[in-house]
């Protein structure tokens, strides 16, 4: 393994009258010799003195710390005693949340994880809106100088730079640092929020044929954006492939391992698309649609992230309909996150609560007592629509009864409709089926809780033995902090990018053929599914 | 010829729904294949939102202005059109004056010429007193946070940097373009001003062993420096080999063409010192020593740079003992430049108003009649001490006679006996006599306008065929011209560098026995001079 930024020991000799080197050109010397790999050793200009000075007040020996570009070397710092600590900081950049951690170089340990809330949601909750708030001026101006920067886009940049700098302290102090120790930083994140990050004009991102001004921004210096860490430090920042297909999915296919292995497995991340890659070391192919919106929370209205009292597990007792719930961290219920909504929904149609169309059926029209009682005290009428009662008001965290209305259920339909249809239509691309598959890594915040049995029964994804199944967790997150510690992983994400056939499922026919077949639990074609009752109920 | 800065025809296909690259990608993509030398393609990650709008708004077709960093490339700009010009600015960076021009890289043709006094004269005449005045924080404090940047050195660069600006502004406006549309820079000065231009830390460098902190600065752009030229423009900066042997003086040895060729050439370059280089394509020897100040102007009271006024010319008729001059622009005279000095004390050598040691002669001791009245006439005496009267008063542009007071006289037979010493010293390092020589080039505005004939007579260079000696201007400015053109020209600055022996003379005896053998006119065995007449007046 070696990481994004090592540390060299140097033994130089002193200058003398006989060897008069500049201080610097001594460093380079030392560095490339100890190198020995005949590439480029460079300098951060803006920040040489000190680094010089540091060489010199250590009597010319030491420890230097050298970046590791790839394609050269630069030089970031240097101390008298080798350090104890490499820190470097992986960032998973998300639209709605970032989250990090802090991480030894030297090892990949973990020392420190952080979260925090995008503040950009101010100017926006959902990208598509954070890009029109960054193009305002644009839209305004037809033809615009090209070094005009939209004062929109300045401003997301602020905001999520000083996002990232608030995360970076907090990380810091929890691992009793100072950020300016923190030596280098990854970043996996979606395609526009990297063009954010970056102060990228997003225009085209969402207009056909939805082009980004840049998949593969390489390396840039943590001073150059104005991050709170040293300033010499490297900034890898993960390659996309599209405006809809981002490094954190090029991030979540390293970290799968999928475009290192013999066998064809399948990697799903739901966040607020659905994406999914299947391949191998030989090819890969992917696509990405809007599956994800009622699965990530925050969209249903009492839907949330998984946090403190979001409800995570539901069940419904077969025979005696006994509604049980957890909640995480043991907390009053304040919401339902993904996994509790799949849950709760698989298990009010294995009790024929809802039909296979996802529709709260009418307590008056039921027939069995038992459940006939049990429906008449959990639906209720809301503004003239059927809600189930999830958690009432006497035991919910606020005021008011947590509720699953009927909205909310046909929002969850499509998107497991939409995911299911993506993943047949991406498997047909390939003229693959189901069985083929080695293993189904199922990514995301949504991947870490989500219970496959009960995904199968609402017919989301494919009903097979459940041992294909592993949940990776934040695989965005994870690739980054490979990309942080290993330079082979650095280059796999180049290979991935060149290797990738993507599938554009806005213009396919055929995935919007499967998607309205999807559209019933488990699915129109019950045999596709044989582990789930069917219960086609006329009420 | 591969200039600094190249302009590429591109033609790239318009993004589509199956080719999604970023823009940038695509330029990218379209620029490697285009040059097609596989070395790597960089973007100027601040700028890069403006240059993928031009790309766009070009249609994807048209001119990419790509900079040549020798081990990579980086685009810095995109046009629809072709530019009609590709302009670069040659920088000398004197430690008194700024000499600049402006050059179209395709050509090397000259566009405008303009310079500038160094406003960091206001901080110290010498660069020895502004190293001080660099220094001053530091020196106070001893054990300084390497961190710490002295305000004196923050000053220092401003300064230059402002000085530098004005130039561009002036060059600009001379050719008619805007600064921004100055694409390139290439810088030859000496080590201690690179360190200002760079905000380097200058203390090591006038404290022995004397050590720069760099002396291979590379290549910078102009926003790092905030300069005035295009932001991403490429500073080209001319290494160094030490403190007292800067890339002007490599800027030299490249202009004369002397690492090139198969028989072996002196160059001499009189600045504040005089740096003096023997060889050949296959060595190189140097040194430098303090022979210059008294030739340059500006050190002897009356001395003065070559510029409107400077009496340049100077003749004794050695019958009639009529005094002529001339000056420069025809300009009523203001002072003396080194080109007149030499013509002025060989020629009062040759008609005897001094003898061989330099000293102005008693006019009553003057046997001679014609003679003694013309040095009552012209001799005075001033503060206890003789003085020649060049100009009288009522000729002259002030409200005083020019002088050439015994001191000035003094220092210049030290400046003489110095740079003869430093040759011969050199030579004998190699076991070469003059006659070895092929050409000896003079260089800098002393050997712009020097006359060898009067030169050979004060015994401050050797007694050879007069077609042996080449003046070759600001040889420093014309090294900078061929590296903005020429990328052969900037890898030979590294072979030059490379080849060098450098021989220190403050550590010298060889040179001292030497120099004191030469504080005569013309030397004191004056058989090494078969050409000068030998007076050895006793007065």
């Amino acid at each position: 393994m070696s990481s994004f930024v090592r540390s060299l020991a140097i033994v130089a000799d002193p200058p003398s009258l006989a060897d008069n080197s500049g201080d610097l050109d001594r460093l380079r010397r030392v560095v490339r010799e100890t190198l020995a790999d005949g590439l480029p050793v460079d300098f951060p200009l803006t920040h040489v003195g000190a680094l010089c000075r540091r060489f010199r007040k250590a009597g010319f020996q030491g420890t230097a710390l050298v970046n590791d570009l790839g394609d050269r070397w630069v030089v970031a710092d240097f101390m008298g005693e080798a350090p104890d600590l490499l820190a470097g900081v992986a960032l998973d950049l998300g639209t709605t949340h970032l989250e990090a951690t802090l991480i030894d170089m030297g090892n990949g340990r973990v020392l420190a994880r952080a979260d925090r809330v995008n503040d950009q949601i101010e100017y926006g909750v959902d990208i598509l809106s954070r890009i029109h708030f960054a193009t305002a001026a644009r839209r305004l101006e037809k033809n615009l100088d090209p070094d005009f920067v939209d004062p929109g886009l300045v401003t997301l940049q602020r905001v999520v730079r000083d996002c990232i700098n608030a995360l970076l302290a907090d990380l810091a102090a929890a691992a009793g640092l100072e950020p300016e120790n923190v030596r280098a930083l990854a970043v996996s994140g979606n395609t526009t929020m990297v063009h954010f990050f970056l102060g990228l004009d997003p225009y085209h991102l969402c207009r056909e044929p939805y082009i980004p001004m840049i998949n593969q921004p390489g390396i840039v210096t943590a001073k150059e954006l104005g991050l709170s860490l040293h300033p010499a430090a490297p900034i890898w920042i993960m390659p996309s492939i599209g405006s809809y297909f981002g490094g954190d999915l090029i991030s979540g296919i390293l970290a799968s391992g999928l475009s290192e292995g013999d066998e064809t497995r399948m990697l799903i991340d739901v966040g607020t698309n659905a994406e999914v890659v299947v391949g191998n070391r030989e090819w890969l192919i992917a696509c990405a649609g809007a599956a994800g919106p009622a699965l990530e929370g925050g969209v249903a209205r009492m839907g949330m992230r998984a946090g403190p009292g979001a409800i995570d597990r539901v069940n419904i007792h077969p025979v005696s309909l006994e509604f049980t719930y957890t909640t995480i961290a043991n907390a009053p219920a304040v919401g339902i996150c993904g996994s509790g909504l799949i849950d709760l929904v698989a298990a009010l149609y294995l009790s024929r609560v809802i039909d296979i169309q996802g529709r709260l059926r009418d307590p008056a029209l039921e027939k069995n007592g038992e459940r006939a009682a049990f429906m008449a005290a959990r639906i209720v009428e809301n503004e003239g629509q059927r809600a189930f009662v999830i958690v009432p008001a006497t035991e919910a965290a606020g005021d008011e009864p947590i509720l699953l209305e009927q909205l909310d259920l046909d929002a969850l339909m499509r998107s497991k409709a939409a995911m299911y249809a993506i993943l047949t239509t991406l498997l047909g691309q390939v003229g693959l089926e189901f069985d083929d598959l080695h293993e189904i890594c199922v990514a995301g915040a949504f991947g870490g809780h989500i219970d496959p049995l009960r995904a199968v029964t609402l017919g989301m994804l494919p009903d097979l033995d459940l041992s294909v199944y592993r949940a990776i967790g934040n695989s965005s997150l994870h690739g980054a902090e490979l990309a942080l510690c290993d330079q082979a992983s650095r280059q796999a994400c180049s290979r991935i990018v060149a290797q990738i056939t993507y599938v554009e499922l806005n213009v396919n026919q055929e995935f919007m053929i499967r998607f309205s077949g999807s559209r019933f639990i488990p699915h129109t074609d019950p045999s596709l599914f044989p582990s789930v009752p069917f219960y086609n109920d006329n009420s």
